[in-house]
Formats: C-alpha cells, structure tokens, sequence
C-alpha cells in the first residue's frame, strides 16, 4: 500500500503535462496515477512522447471527474486556458487538490481577463479562492490552499526580478519597462508556421506587441505589492532555441543606490529561497545556467548616467516557468521542503 | 584594360571582409584588385575561407601602403579598431579613398572615445575630416568625401529606427532605451568561449551592460539630429543564430499619436530609400526577413495605455550593419545609384 | 517593350518557388510576369513572404493555363507531386516551355512511381518526353528540350558524387550505400511535428529508412550511365539546420586506386562545369561552403585498409537540389551561359 | 560520519567532468569530495561553471595523489588522453579504484594505440589490467574490476547497436559501415573554428574520415565478440546541436531474417538491462528522445531488396557516451543497481 500523495495531470500531452511527469517521476512523496487527455485516449502516453518508452506505461484516461475523485488526490491542470476554468471547480467540489497551470485563475478581475483573454472568465467564486503561486513571494499563501494558480512563465521571471525593488520602494513604478524572450517551447506543441523549424531557426522577432496576456498578470502582481497600481510597457521576442526565458527589466530609480546595496537588498529578500540565484557584481545570467532545472537567476546594473536600474531575470520556461514551481507550489501546500523533487543541476553544456 | 574601380579589402579575413568580397564580387563597377590579411600573407584566401575555391583565386597580400596605391583607388578598412585609426591617415596621404568599419573615426571626441575603447584616439584632424556613413541620414554629406567612417551595426538598427521621430520632436529623448539583440556572428571569427558552439547554442544571455562601446556612438548622432544632448539606456544580447539584429526601441512620446500618423511620419521621413522598409499598422520584422540582405526593416507600435511608443528594426548585421552599407556609402561616394551590387533579396528561408 | 524571356511560377508560396523568384529577379534575360498558387489567389505574395515587401508587388494569380499562356513563355512547376502530371501536359500543349521540379516526370517507369510515391503516374507519353535534368551528366539532352524534369534535392548531391566512379566503371555496382542528411527546409513549408521547432531543434534523426521516393530516381540514373541495373541503399535523416544536403556515399572499388588518381579522375569529369568544386586531398567540403549557392562541392577518401571509397557530397538543397539547378537547366535549355544568373557567391558565415 | 562512497573527479572543468558533477550530486551511494583541475586550481568551480553557483561551494583542487587518497575512494579521470595514462597507476598504486573516461586504456594494443593516438601508450601491465567498461556487453568483468576503461562515446552507441547481431553470428562482419554523426559537446569545451558558433551553426560537415580514434576500440570489441578479426569503415560527423550521438550501420546479413525475427533477437540480448531500448518495427529513435539521459535507443530495419541491415542507435553522449555510463560502471563495480543516480527521464522537449 503507496503512502504516496496521488497525482493526476490533465493535458499530459502538451509540453507542460510531460514536464511535470519527468519531475514527478522522481518525487519522493507523489506518485502519478492517472496521465489524462482530451485527445489520445486510450494510447500508451510513449505513442506520443517516445522518449518515454519503457519509463511510463500508462494509457492516457479520458478526462472524468468520477474517475480522476478515485485515483487521485491532487490534480494538475496543463491545459489551455478556458478549459480550466470549467474543470477546476468540479475537481474541488469532488475534494481534489487543484494546481492550476493555465491563465484562468490567475486574473482577479473577470473584465481584464476577457479583455486580454478574449474568453469568458472562470466563475468569480473560484477565482476568489485561487492563490497566486508565486512561490518565493506569495509562497506563505500557498501553505494549505486547495487551488492553486500556477502564475505564467514571463511574471515568474519578471516578477522574480522586480519584487524586491518594488517591496522597498525605491523603484518610480512609472518607470517600468520589460523586455522579455522567449524559446519556442513557450508556444507549445500544437503547429502553426510560428513554431516551424524552417522559419524560426536562424530568426529573431517581437510578437504580441503591447498585447501580451501576461501583461495584467504582471502588473497586478506588482499593483499588489506596491500598494498602487502599476502600469507597465511590456514586449515579448522569440528566440531560435527551444528553452529559456530572459526578461531584461528597466527601472528609473527614486534615488542613486549603489550596486552593492542593491545586490544586498535582493539577496536579503531572498534569504532561505534556494532557487533564486542573485549574481555577483558585474555578472549577469544565462539562459542556459539554469536550463532543465527550478532555479531563477538574476543579475543587476545600475546606470550612473542615466539613473536607471537594468535588471536581468532567468527561467527555464517548463521548470520554473511551468512544471517545475507547480511541484515546487505542491510542496508548499503540503508542507514539504520546497525542494522536494526538484533539487537537481541545471544540465549544462 | 578595366574602367572599373579598383578596391582593396584590409581585414579580408574577417566575417565584415569576406562580406565585402560577396557584395563587391557582382558590384557592376568595382573590382576587387588585392585582398589583404595580416596574418596568412601569400595563401589563398580560399585555404581560410573554402567557400571562395574557384571563385576567388587571389593569395593573400600583405599590408603595404605603397603596393595598395598601385593597386586600388578605394580601400576598405575591416579591421579591429586601433587598426584602422593607424593606417587610414597614410591611405588617405597617398590618394586613397578610404571606407573604414572600425569604430576609429566614428566619435568625435577623443575622450569618448578613449574612455568606451579603452585606446588610444586617432589623429584628431583625421577623425574631424571623417563622414559618419549612416546612408539613409547622413548620405548627403557621403558624396564626394574621401574618408568614410561606416556605422557599427548596433547603432545602424538602432538609429533608422529612432532617427524620424527624434527628427519630428516629438520623443522625450531622456526616455530612450534600446534592448537589442544580435547574432553571433557579430563578435567576429576569433575565438572565445563566448562564441563556442556549446555554450551558445541554446543559450540566450545579456552582455555588457550599460557598458557597450556603441553606447555613445548612438548618442552622437541623436544628439547631433536632436540639437541637444541625449544620452541613453542600452543593452546588448546574443542570440543563439549566426547573423541579424534586433533593436526594440521605447521612447515616450511627449504627445499621444496613432499608429496611423506615426507609420507615416517614418514612411515620409524614408521616402525614396529603398533599403528602409516600414511596416503596416500591426506588424513588426523578423530579422530572418533581412537576412543577407542590405534592408532594414521597421516596425512600430504605440501603447495607448502607457503613452510608450514602442520600436521594432531589424538588420543583417554583415550586410546593412558593415559589408553592405560601406558598399552603399561607396556608392554614394561615387555619385552611383546607391543600391548598384546590392540589389538582391533577403534569403528565406 | 521586353525582350526578356517571360517566366510564371506555379506554387510560388512554397519555398521552391519562393527561391525561383529570389534567383529569377537578378536573372539577366528572364523577368517574372506571374507568380501562381492555388491557394491564397489575389493576395500579394508578400504577405505570405514579408521578405519581399516593396520588391516583388504581385498579387498571386490563380492557375489559369488560358491567362498563363498570355503571360508567359516558360512555366516553372514547384508544386507537390500529383499537381506537375497534370498541369504540365496542358501547359505543353499550350505551347509553353515546363520545368518541373516535382517527382512526376522522373521516373520512366509508372509502376515504379506509383509504387514509391503512392500515386497514379502522369500520362506516359509525357513522361517519355521529359528530359531528367540533372545538368553536369545530362546536360546536352537539356538542350532544346520543352519538358525538363528537375532531380531531387538528393538524387542531385548523391549522383553528382556517383556519375564519375560509375562511369568510368571502377565502382561494385552492388556496394553503394548512400547516408544522406538534410536540412528541414526540404520538408516544405507545410505544417507537421515534424518540422516542428521543439521538436526538431538540438535533435538528429532518421526517417523512412529504406523507403525514400527519391530511391529509384537515383537508381534510374545510375542504372542508365552503368548500363546494367544498380540497387542502393539509402537513408535520408534530419539536420537541425535549414538548408543544405550532404551525402556520405560508401562503394567498393574494384581495384585500389589512389586518392590523387580518383580525384583527377573526378576533376576531368567535372572539367568546364563550374558549379561542381572537387576537393583537394583530404578535404571535405561542409553545407554551408555552398549555402545559398548553386555549388555542388564533393571530397573523397579511399580507405586502403578495406578498399572502401568514401565520397562526400554537398549543395544547398533548395538551390542546387531545388529552385537553381531549375535556372541552371533553363539557362541550357535557352542555349545561354549555364551560370546566367546564378554566379553569386555562397553567404558565408 | 559518511558512510558514502567518497569520489574524486579530475578534469572537473570539461564538460565530461561537469556532467559527472550533475549525476553524482543525487546519486544515493557517492558523494563528490574533490573536484580537481591542473589549471584553475583554487578558484571556485563556479567561476568557470556558474550554473553551479550555490549548489557546487567547492574550490577547484590541484592534482596531488596523496590528497586524492586522503580525501577519496574513487577516482573519475575526465582528462584529455595521455593524462590518464600517467595518473591512473599512481592512483591504483595509492589504492583507489580508477574510471578513466579517456581512451587511454582502451586498446589493448600499444602499437594500434600509438598509431591512431599519435601518443606513447600508457604502461601495459596496467592496460592489460583494465576492464572495458561497455556495461550492457562486458558487464560482468566490470564488477569486482579497480580500473575501469570508459568506452568512447562513438564506440558506445554503435557497439550496442551491432552486438546482437554479432554476437548471433548473422552478420557478413567484412560488411560493416558505421556513418556516425555527433553534437558540438564531443568536442569539448576547448577553442577552434570547428567549435565556433557561426562556423558550424546551419552548418554540417564530416570529419577525420577513416582517420577518427574510435576506430580500433569498435573493431577490438567486435573483433573480441565476433571470435576473429574485424574491420570496418567508420566515418565521423559534426551536427549543429550540443549533445547526442546517432550511429547508422548497415551490414549485409548471411541470410534474410525478418524484422520480427530480428527486433526479437535484439530484445532478448537487452534483456534486462533498462538502458537500452529496442524500437518497435518501423519506429527509429531521434537522439532528442535520449537527451539528458543513460538511455541507448536503437531502431533496425531490414531491407528485402538488398539483403542489407541498416540499425540506428542513439545516445547522448555526454551521459551514456561519457559520464553517465562512468557512473553506471561504478555501480556495476560496486555491486550496486546499476541504475543507481542515473533513473532519470530525457529531458523533452
């Protein structure tokens, strides 16, 4: 008999779903008893994803909430927005324990979420309920909720970069300007000439200019924590490689403080949070430094001549943008070390 | 007996130089009389680069002011800076004309120069005698000059892209800030761990930040357009792809416009340049759309919310960005059509 | 009034067709009165290919053999296979001159096609007419000709490193194994996982092994210059890149032979034709030596241990294995310079 | 008070090195007490690797054997070739088991060393002492062993692609043809134009053919399995990706056998042993699908009409090619799971 927490994953066929199977598959305290989607049902999971071949057996199960109550204690939901929105409530009410991938818990005005969505916006009682699981700054929220709304991959390293800043005071919230990239598995599986190899490799672009669905998600993170409301520029680019976000982050400071006060300050807000890595003087991140793993890393510049703060944030977009602070969200819930299962190097080279 | 113009390439071995062999090759009015290397004199230049076998049988000559008088009427200069800043003042004293990518005689003061370079200055008279080859703006004072000093990539994206609206008035220039991104192509052929394959590829990083050497070269020639002293905030980014660049401009504007207005204000402002593409309302450039290319292409968007305007140019940063701009300043020495040689569509995919 | 030679290209959205407009627009007898594609009729071409804004303002025309006749003297057919079988006998009968860059007209025989490419071959008498257009081997049958079918993209970097070994007769017919990789651009521009970019990016693969169409056009060939029947092995894999083909090509020699005899013996084969570059010993040529470049460029090594001949070949897939040779063989078809229009040199890097 | 096995890696600063860093870091039985480095000793490891800030504290060390001894149980040589065979008998000498990841104690023979190594081999009483470490195939010689020759990364995956068939006797062993083809990362983290990025971006080429060091070691090891001797032909290429390796071998079989026939051989050789995966009929592995991974895929395919096996085995070859396969031979020696830290899942995408 398993005294393992009982996981289940719908949309376990987008690159989200998979990701949190690789993590959970090693977890100390959960096992996976039941890998769901919509489409496929009934064919192994390795019909779709080979490289799970001989690793994960299962069949994928159609998507039904009798089914999922009896399997399952806990569910995650890697699916598109919209269909979350109309699955979460039945998964609460049945008792499971939800972690919600996708956008639609994560806007607590249902007006800006149709605004920026274009979709109808999931029942306000639930949406009240939901915490935004920004792990190293809502994290102590997170703590025994049952809905949790993982936050999107461009806040979380957004976020990440500008929360202390922010918290202090010092930033002049007007000021705020990011400028964030992306790879290419931030679109997903599904196919469109956006994603194809032919006309993305060798190639750099902006998309979603000053319309961007995280935009909100951003600012009312940062409306929040600044006790004001917050607007922001912000503009999202595709980079010719299939992981990693960098968000390059400027802000206008009240005052001139120099870069070992502010590297103090992050690295004081950070204190105790494993996976918020702030750099030394003079070095900032790569992408790469902390591909296939949790951590966020941050590096800053302060402009003498301009006054301007430059701050540089990265994630691995399916780990600490997606999977990876979804388990790490898990572990806060349940009261586990917030490393559990996810205490692993980023692969490198 | 050839009525051509004769063109000696110093630096042929560099990524700017070979580009110029490419461009120059199919130019209906120059040949190329003396490649020249200071390194691998006497080899071919095909035993450096096998994709010249057959086409280009020339050996490598050796820097000689006298040899290159007897050999050519124009000299391109693609080499390191500090190079350039020696040798163009003797091309120049034995009747040469002299086209130079280098950053030698692009900043007007010594000092800037010196402080962003960390070298010495060239010879001020020379530097004061230098026509800054930024085609589209300042191709006017191009012709009938004999010393060009061709604008470095970043700057070339950055300033077609700022250039209108700085012109009009209507930008708080202290607003400016510049995130670009470039191809790896643009640290050149010499080796480093920052441009090993394994360390790149997949991999998206900032660099010097609030330090690059561009920096003032920017702020020149803005504050030389705006009549007033601009400085900006500018960060640079590798992309893992071998050329292209990417500038995203932000620059609050000091009344709203709309898109509408703002599209043509550049469209007028590049009325009768054909390397400058403006486009329609909603759409930005790739730089894969450029590539190979001498175009630069802008796009534009302007957020309601924020009053920001938000600016989108793209470059092929060997083409318009070094090689194919100096041909074009060449050709505005000349007094020729200034797109002679350089008349061909971008390559895609 | 022209007195160019006017050329349509139907299926000019595809990326062979999109490449015949790049080559063609520099084409010094030949303009572009029509580009054709049955779908998205009526828009400008450039809204499919933003690269070619401001340089190619046509609108897409529908296929209309009555309207292609008044525009046109030569047709170009980049479509998918099953669409050339049709369309080219209606278009000869309109008293145009084809080339076809799909399968349909290079297999003699029906039964073989249908059997490799699942589809009812075009009408025999059509393909009796048709010459196979690979130029450098037959060349003087291109001459006059109406109906050219141009080789594949691998039948053309694995026959040109074949025909000289085959036709001097030291090569054991039975012993070829061809192991050949491309970029994925060769796929086309259609949608699939398969030209996915997470999917395909830092990924190298196999695919239809043993059960490539373009199997039995290179046995077609090879069987007609060896004058007995010849069966390969060929395997085709996916490069994460987007252009170029090379082949690794494995024959037994009957008797040794050194190095420096194969390749005189290669280089008289190839004596006048100056898109075929042979190596000098114990090099071997790389894709991006001939990138964007009609180059076809082929090293040997002669394994004295097991009497093994290892030949490498490389082009650009979508110039020499697509959209170029199809220039090259209207340049022989027209009796002008074979290298009209496409002497330019590979962009490099 | 530890009671984990204490290891010691040297050459900690290559990328074998750092790899073996990332997998022991969780194995449950080692623990890492020295990272050793003859350059950058003292410094941080960090400071060369910064994924590691955080997570690795340690200070590269100097090569000192008597520290090694104090300080460890086992000792990992992730050195160039020529090192290990100096330092491995000083280590044993001292009493620490040894795995060497270089190809110093590879061939049996000093003479065939000498020849493809172009180095004095190492001492052959400790050569002859040394098992070859190819964990699926000599496995059992592993266990008990205190220096363990690593197999090469090429060798690896073409040895478990051909075994089976070898060892059964059905293969024509004068036949065999290995077309290999590697990411970047085999290279290592050494400077050259064969490593960078806009050289060998979009780009793929072939290298060292018949000349490549892995020669000899796969003969040995077949010539050793099949019971007389064999040679074979073996050409090596660069993919532009960072890691994995794809072997595609043909062989000409004595007699046909179906694929059924076959899959069924290759499965019941495997038996067992979880790390390498046979494809089902018509299926062949992508090296994406073993990323990050100790997997070896190998897919086959039989074809009627030339009586020829083609057998495509991937790997990447930085775990099971390299560190990952180290690792399993340590478990192996040390009577452990052999899975033991490395029960991880490819990263996908």
């Amino acid at each position: 008999m398993s005294t393992k927490l009982r996981a289940a994953i719908i949309g376990a066929t987008g690159y989200g779903g998979v990701e949190l199977i690789r993590l959970l598959l090693t977890h100390p305290h959960v096992e996976i008893t039941s890998v769901i989607s919509s489409s496929n049902a009934g064919a192994p999971i390795a019909d779709s994803y080979p490289h799970l071949n001989q690793i994960v057996q299962d069949t994928l199960d159609a998507i039904d909430v009798g089914l999922i109550k009896d399997k399952a204690d806990v569910v995650f939901l890697a699916t598109p927005h919209g269909v979350a929105g109309e699955l979460a409530p039945k998964l609460l009410e049945a008792g499971l324990k939800v972690v919600d991938l996708s956008g639609d818990f994560r806007l607590k005005s249902g007006e800006v979420y149709e605004k920026w969505y274009k979709h109808k916006p999931a029942d306000p009682a639930y949406v009240a309920k939901a915490v935004y699981g920004l792990s190293e700054v809502f994290g102590e929220e997170v703590k025994g909720s049952e809905l949790i709304s993982n936050p999107g991959c461009f806040p979380t390293a957004t976020l990440l970069g500008l929360m202390p800043i922010v918290k202090k005071g010092w930033a002049e919230l007007g000021s705020i300007i990011v400028d964030a990239k992306s790879g290419v598995s931030g679109a997903g599986r599904g196919l469109g000439l956006g994603v194809h190899f032919s006309e993305i490799n060798e190639n750099f672009l902006a998309y979603k200019v000053n319309k961007h669905q995280h935009t909100p998600e951003i600012e009312q993170a940062l409306s929040r924590v600044a006790g004001e409301e917050v607007m922001i520029t912000f503009t999202t680019h595709l980079v010719p490689m299939t992981r990693g976000i960098l968000s390059t982050i400027y802000v206008n400071l009240k005052e001139k403080h120099t870069e070992d006060e502010l590297i103090k300050l992050y690295r004081h807000y950070y204190e105790g949070r494993q996976f918020v890595r702030i750099r030394d003087k003079g070095k900032w991140p790569a992408t790469k430094e902390v591909w296939g793993s949790n951590y966020c890393d941050i590096g800053i510049s302060f402009d003498e001549r301009t006054g301007r703060l430059t701050i540089i944030s990265v994630i691995d977009n399916i780990v600490k943008g997606a999977g990876g602070q979804a388990v790490q969200n898990l572990n806060l819930m349940m009261g586990w070390d917030e490393a559990a299962g996810l205490a692993f190097t980023p692969v490198y080279p």
